[in-house]
């Protein structure tokens, strides 16, 4: 199983996947489950993936092949977001319809190419897509739901990307909790709007120190809350 | 969609379930998605249903007219919790059998028999059945995984009712805010062991002025308990 969380901020963007299984295949750049497609000062993309593994891994080997072969278009050279996502969503549903339909998958496609703003797809494995708007500034592939209302609750277009990255953690921190399927190392990173860098990328183990510092906090401090709920009163 | 939770825990049992679409057909007793069965010191039984409406409400009218007639056995005439869960695991299969496999359903049964401890069962749309144990002191059913991550982190089988219900309230909350085909009104129940009685029911509506409060004060303490989260601190 797999969680992942991609946000579009006014900042920037954020990227959290867990890597229980690991992916593996990618030669362009590649940073566990979050694969990079980085060209400085021009085009930063991010795909991170959910679904059968093998259909997933083809989808982007076939992606990462159409770089090197020079085709047009491929990631490194597609002009937007659109046609990048466009791109995606026609390799995933090429790979689908070649190794059968029960073999799907799903993709986020996240980044920025120069003269565009930062733009988030979600990729369905039929193909086609949705992106993320100023109302709806995240989207999630996988075992999403366990992690679904802290986002809900926390999360706004313009919170800044330290809290929007400590939301995302404390998302995965209610999904590892509540699915043993979904599990640590997380591979997480930051992207500041116009950076067109991948620098602030990370490796989240067990003895990560922050990571396990805020998952405890986290924990005592929701059963601080609870118990501190008045007396319960269900007669009105 | 529907939410529904029960919990078996050392002191009794709680039941809460959402109703935004109203099953309606219970005519021995009825409140709303909760459905008792009650003969006062001798039993109590609470059917609780997920999935096809008409699945599921035509088990339980099946069920009903059984203990009409004098059948046996009935949910009126069995003599312990196993063989109640048999007859519904039956019931709930012959209905499916009739209509369609697309038309499935989930029910959860719980309740006491006197000369046992109170039983919790989930039964199956194949008919069979598990059943809740210390370790695992509550079942969901229908949209349960929004909800879940509070209730792991807080219910054990010694969890006192009160607290227990003000889980399963908070839980709730947290699928309410995050899938909006789950609705209000909540129907709820707190069966003390041994009281063989279904007094304790309540209709909980938005207007509810507990309900309101621990929903309010539950979104506040967690977006405090964030705000004090220790600086993003991602490098090691």
């Amino acid at each position: 199983m797999t969680y992942c969380v991609a946000m579009r901020l006014s900042s920037g963007m954020i990227f959290v996947s867990d890597s229980r299984t690991n992916a593996g295949v990618d030669h362009i750049s590649s940073f566990r489950k979050l694969h990079v497609f980085q060209q400085d000062g021009e085009r930063t993309l991010v795909l991170q993936s959910a679904g059968n593994l093998a259909t997933t891994q083809s989808a982007l080997s076939l992606l990462r092949r159409g770089c090197e072969d020079g085709k047009n278009p491929s990631l490194m050279n597609a002009t937007n977001m659109y046609d990048v996502a466009l791109l995606v969503g026609e390799t995933l549903r090429s790979v689908i319809k070649r190794d059968g339909e029960e073999f799907g998958g799903t993709l986020m496609l996240g980044g920025q190419i120069k003269g565009e703003e930062p733009r988030l797809f979600q990729i369905y494995p039929q193909g086609n897509f949705i992106e993320a708007s100023t109302d709806t500034p995240y989207f999630q592939i996988g075992e999403s739901k366990y992690g679904k209302p802290i986002i809900d609750r926390v999360l706004r277009f313009d919170t800044p990307l330290d809290q929007a990255m400590q939301c995302a953690l404390i998302s995965m921190d209610s999904t590892l909790a509540s699915n043993i399927s979904v599990g640590l190392p997380l591979d997480v990173m930051v992207y500041p709007t116009d950076s067109y860098s991948s620098m602030q990328q990370y490796h989240i183990t067990e003895k990560h120190p922050y990571f396990s510092q805020i998952r405890q906090l986290w924990s005592s401090g929701l059963l601080s809350v609870f118990s501190q709920l008045p007396p319960l009163q269900l007669d009105e």
